[in-house]
C-alpha cells in the first residue's frame, strides 16, 4: 500500500496551516521576481517557479519561524529567499547535468538556452540577498550566505565526483549536505533566528533541516533507481551520468572482481549498453545496497523527528515530524 | 604619441600607494578562493584571479576608503569582495559569450568546463557575500545586493538585446550600467559608507564610479574594432556575436537602406563574410560614430573628474582623477 493513501500528506497540512503566510511569499515572489528592463527574467522565473514545486523550503521557514512563536513580517521575506536561493540553484543545475526535463516539464535551458538559466540564477541569488537584508538580521546573513557557500561546494565536489568509483560515503554526505540538506537547515535555522530563540533550540532547528534534507536526498537518490512516486523522475539519469549515489557506492564496496569491472566500464567510463541498467539494479539488490540506503534514509529520519524534541509541542512541530516520515515513506 | 609612455599610468601610481593593502587583499582573496574539500574551486579561481588582472576594482574601493580617512580594516574584506564578484561574472560571462580567451590565456570553460565555471563562480559570488557580513555594515550588504542584482539584469538585458538592431543608446546605457559601471559605482561608494562620509560625498563617490565605468565600458567597446591597447581582446569579437555596442547603434541610426541592409544582415542576422568587419569600420568611419562613441566616453570621463570635486584633496584623489583621464586614453 502506498503510503500516500493511508496517511494525509504533511506538506498538504502544512500548506493548509500556514496558507495565508504561503500566499503572502508567493505574492513576494513574483513581485521580486519583476525585472522592468529585461522580461527574460520574470520569463525564465516563472516557467519554474509556477511549475507545480511543492515550496517545501519557504514552508520550512515559515513553519520553524510560527512554530517559534514569531508575528513579525519577516518571515514571508526569508521563505521567498530559501525560494529564490532554490530556484537560482536548480537553474544552474540543469546547466551543469544538462538537463532536457524537470518537475514534468522541459528545462529553462531547453526552451530558452544555457546563458539564460546562468544569468537568471544570477539574478535571483542577488534578489535573495536584498530580502536579507531587509529583515536587518546579520545573523541571517551570516547563516544564509554561508549555506550558499556549502551548496555550490558541494555542487562542486559532485562535479569532481562523477565518474570516480573510488568516492567514499563520506564524501556522498558532504555532496548531499551541500546539494540539499545545506538549504534545508538554513530554512528551519533561520525561522528561528528571526524568533529569538536561544542556542540550544536553533541548533535542534538546524539539525532538524540537516537530516530532513540529508533523508529527503538519499530517497530522491534511491528514486533514480526505480520507486513508487517516479513522477517527474527520468530512471536511470544518476546511473547514465556516472553519479556515485549510496547504493552505487555500497555495491562497488561489496563487487567482487567481475562486478567491479562492470561498474568501472558504466559508472567510471560511461560505456553503457543496453541491459546495463537491469544489471547494475540485480548487483545492487543482490548485495542488499537499496535495503540498507533505504535503512540510512530512514536513519536520518529518525534523527530528524528526534532534532525537533527541544521545539515546542503543537501542531506545527508535529506535522514537522510527519514530514519526517513522509520524505522516506515515498521509499518505504 | 601613446599616453601610456607619456605619463606614468595612474594604476600603477594608486597599486604603488596602496601596496600594503593590496598584499592584505590578496591574502584574504587567496584564504577565501580556498575550498579543503572541492579543489576545483581554487584551482578554477587562481587561473583567472592570478592571470595578471589589474585589481582595478579593489583598488577602487582601497582608494575610495582611504582617501576619505578610514583606517579600519574592513576595507581589505570589501576589496576582496568586490574582485570576487568580478571574477564570479568574468566566468559566467565566459559560459554565456562561449568565449576561448581571457586576459590573453584561454577561459576557464575552455580549459575545464561550462560547469565548472558557473558554479565555482557561484562559490566565489556566495563567498563574496561571506566576506560582506563579516564588516557588520547592513548598508554595505544592501549597496552590493543591488549592485549584483543590476550587473545580472544588465547581462540579461545584453543577451536579449543581441542581434536587435532596434537597440537605442539607453538600452545600450542601461546595459553598460550592469556590465560594468554598477560594479565599479559600488565599489566606490562602500568605500566611503565604511569611512561614514555623509550623503553628499557617499553620492559623489557612487557618480565617480558609474561614470568611470560607463567611460571605461565604451572605450572597451570601441577597442573591440580596433585600438592601440588591444591586447587579450579578439578584434571584431562584438560584431561577430552581433552585440549592440554604442558605434554600430550611431551607425545603424545614420544609415542609408543599402547600409541598413548591412547591418540587418551582419548584425541582425549573423551572417558574416569575408571583408564585412572591414566595411562595418568603414561605415562607422563615414558617419563618424567611432569618434562620437570617443567623445561620449571623453564626456563620462570628464563627469567622473567633476564628481571628485565632492571628495577630499590629497594624492588618491589625484590618482583617480588621473584614472579617469587614463581609462580614455587607450583610444584618445
Amino acid at each position: 500500500m502506498s503510503l500516500d493513501t493511508a496517511m494525509s500528506k504533511p506538506h498538504e497540512q502544512l500548506a493548509a496551516t500556514l496558507s495565508d503566510d504561503l500566499t503572502r511569499v508567493n505574492a513576494m515572489i513574483r513581485a521580486r521576481m519583476a525585472s522592468e528592463h529585461a522580461p527574460r527574467i520574470p520569463e525564465v522565473t516563472a516557467h519554474l517557479i509556477e511549475a507545480g514545486g511543492k515550496r517545501l523550503r519557504p514552508m520550512l521557514t515559515l513553519a520553524s519561524a510560527r512554530m517559534c512563536g514569531y508575528d513579525g513580517p519577516y518571515h514571508i521575506h526569508l521563505a521567498a529567499t530559501v525560494e529564490f536561493i532554490h530556484t537560482a540553484t536548480l537553474l544552474h543545475d540543469d546547466v551543469v547535468d544538462d538537463s532536457r526535463q524537470r518537475r514534468g516539464r522541459p528545462t529553462a535551458n531547453l526552451l530558452w538556452d544555457n546563458s539564460s538559466s546562468v544569468l537568471v540564477g544570477d539574478y535571483l541569488f542577488a534578489r535573495s540577498f536584498q530580502l536579507m537584508v531587509e529583515t536587518g538580521s546579520l545573523r541571517v546573513l551570516d547563516i544564509l550566505a554561508n549555506a550558499a557557500a556549502t551548496i555550490a561546494e558541494g555542487e562542486v565536489l559532485q562535479l569532481t565526483a562523477a565518474r570516480d568509483i573510488a568516492t567514499t560515503e563520506d564524501i556522498y554526505l558532504r555532496v548531499v549536505r551541500g546539494k540539499t540538506a545545506a538549504l534545508f537547515a538554513a530554512a528551519t535555522r533561520v525561522g528561528g533566528v528571526i524568533a529569538g530563540v536561544d542556542e540550544q533550540v536553533e541548533q535542534a532547528l538546524f539539525d532538524y533541516g540537516d537530516a530532513l534534507g540529508i533523508a529527503f536526498q538519499i530517497v530522491d537518490d534511491l528514486l533514480d533507481y526505480g520507486g513508487t512516486d517516479a513522477i517527474g523522475k527520468n530512471i536511470g539519469d544518476d546511473f547514465r551520468e556516472g553519479k556515485l549515489t549510496l547504493p552505487v557506492i555500497r555495491a562497488i564496496a561489496a563487487a567482487d572482481d567481475e562486478e567491479r569491472a562492470f561498474w568501472v566500464r558504466t559508472i567510471g567510463k560511461g560505456r553503457v549498453e543496453e541491459g546495463d541498467l537491469d544489471h547494475a539494479l540485480a548487483l545492487m539488490s543482490r548485495h542488499g545496497a537499496l535495503a540498507s540506503a533505504r535503512a540510512t534514509a530512514l536513519d536520518w529520519s529518525e534523527r530528524a523527528k528526534a532534532a525537533l524534541g527541544h521545539c515546542t509541542e503543537g501542531p506545527l512541530r508535529s506535522m514537522l515530524h510527519d514530514l519526517a516520515d513522509y520524505v522516506v515513506a515515498r521509499v518505504a
